[in-house]
């Protein structure tokens, strides 16, 4: 029996990769146009932009772009898939890798972030991708090894933020999250639960952005394969993870007391979105497609100064029991 | 006759500044809430918050938060003057005075983004400030070219946002702004007006924010009294500059299509100040007092996918004609 290096032919491999994520991003606009309900009783649906970046830019490549806005159940819906390649990876992405800074890389990914209209329904973001870094195209073993052929590593991730919170929801997204990594491996949820913790943090509030998930970026640990299983089981996992909640919330009652609390917090969506996170700062200061990358931003959004929910409230409990670093399951 | 090297008494120099900064609120925000007139018709007032951070933080020092919020004229108000020193020139303030790297610091400005509710009357930014670093306290010649003592210098400007363009007010503006540099040099305007037309710039949207005005940073050139009159001279244009404009447009009849517009180009306003701007970044990341920085944020913003106005409209006007680089005078 001869133990074969896995070798991987790079046009497969990124056919195959590529074919998931469409896959899954048409299977996840659809659950929610079903949601939306039929048309004629005002269920919105997506609009769909296909767009394509010719050789020469800072950035080339395609993508479809999705979003649906003004819907019955989700004020704004985006999700887009992007493929994209350039001469020089950034540097925002080789903190951790610096024998590839400046190499040749090529990045595919499903992000989505959907903003309910009902207050009671929390926002949710997900997010699967993979790089490819190195000499030649995607496609070889995880961590390369080998060091032949470009590195492969995986990130992303999902986590909720609600306006209101309840425990069910925080518990049943985080089950969800739990359950998907559970087949490669213990370790994996209670790692990446934290480090969910510590991304989705707003230092300047000293708050997190909502009741956590999953996170994990640069991940190549488990080989090629096992890795972007692992990765497929995360975006598999993200609509029965976030449907029940929605379901669960989309008919409760409730006027401009909450949706006002609601706009205010999703200033706080906002911040996080455009002060702290790297991907969103990287894509617009390195002249990525604004429109699709702030496919995130609410709808509306509100500011206000100092405003603090009277004790007690539903409203306080937001701050006090779920926007804090917690064990859920 | 005997030429004197101007010399300073720090004390007496802070306090100079400082009760001019003070004044300048003061006047200010009495002058707004006269246009928001009485309380018993719906005129709201500023709310005054005095805060002290005491030795120890990173940033210590006082100042007083002035906001008004859900007014008959004005959405959101702030206005706010601060005094702070600290241990450590941040390196974002040193880049064209490598010297003063991580030197002691003390500033003191006033800075205020006034947003208002009718969406002809545009929005607007004002902000003066002193800077004074090195060994001792603030007050010694400006540029310190003598090498005694702290450096000084000054920094500032103001710059007017319209949702709807009007030559006029742009006119006016700009005129209100080569009047008040006109006393301290000829060459300052133009100067100062294509500095505003490059900071106040989105990269991500390849778009002005506004039709501009003045801005100017790390000023000493003229000596430290004229710096600080040139300064002072900005600051005491404000009013001028802007209350003609908004007595002029705030009667003006709009609908939902204007306040969907305005809410719309806020969110352009938003990712303005949370993306780009450094004093807000640096502000936010070095654990500045949030609420303070934050009184920049319009009170309701919008975003939507690929909003294009109709051709030929006034909404189409903004872009087309008052967000570009252009000689209002």
């Amino acid at each position: 029996m001869t133990t074969q290096k896995p070798t991987f032919n790079t046009a497969d491999t990124v056919a195959r990769v590529r074919g998931y994520l469409e896959g899954l991003q048409a299977r996840i606009t659809s659950a929610l146009e079903d949601i939306e309900g039929p048309q004629s009783h005002g269920g919105a649906r997506f609009r769909s932009d296909a767009w394509r970046r010719e050789s020469g830019s800072a950035l080339q490549g395609d993508g479809i772009t999705r979003i649906l806005e003004g819907g019955r159940v989700f004020e704004r819906a985006g999700c887009g898939f992007s493929h994209v390649s350039g001469p020089r990876l950034p540097p925002s992405a080789t903190q951790h890798r610096p024998e590839l800074a400046g190499a040749p890389f090529e990045a595919m990914g499903v992000s989505l972030v959907f903003h309910p209209r009902n207050p009671y329904v929390p926002t949710v973001h997900m997010n699967v991708r993979m790089i490819a870094a190195g000499t030649g195209a995607a496609g070889t073993d995880a961590a390369g090894q080998a060091g032949q052929g470009p590195i492969c590593w995986f990130g992303g991730g999902m986590d909720l933020t609600p306006y209101y919170g309840f425990d069910e929801d925080a518990v049943h997204f985080h089950r969800a999250c739990r359950d998907a990594l559970a087949p490669f491996g213990e370790g994996l949820y209670p790692r990446f639960k934290t480090w969910c913790d510590e991304y989705f943090y707003l230092k300047h509030r000293n708050e997190q952005r909502g009741v956590g998930g999953i996170f994990f970026d640069d991940f190549a640990e488990l080989g090629f394969e096992q890795s972007l299983a692992m990765t497929q089981s995360v975006g598999d996992a993200f609509l029965g993870a976030y449907l029940p909640i929605v379901q669960r919330r989309m008919h409760m009652g409730h006027g401009e007391r909450e949706r006002e609390f609601q706009l205010y917090r999703r200033g706080r969506y906002v911040e996080f979105n455009l002060v702290w996170d790297r991907g969103t700062h990287f894509g617009l200061q390195s002249g990525g497609r604004t429109e699709s990358i702030l496919l995130s931003m609410p709808p509306l959004a509100a500011w206000s100064y100092q405003r603090e929910p009277q004790p007690g409230s539903h409203e306080a409990l937001l701050t006090e029991r779920f926007l804090q670093r917690r064990d859920w399951i």
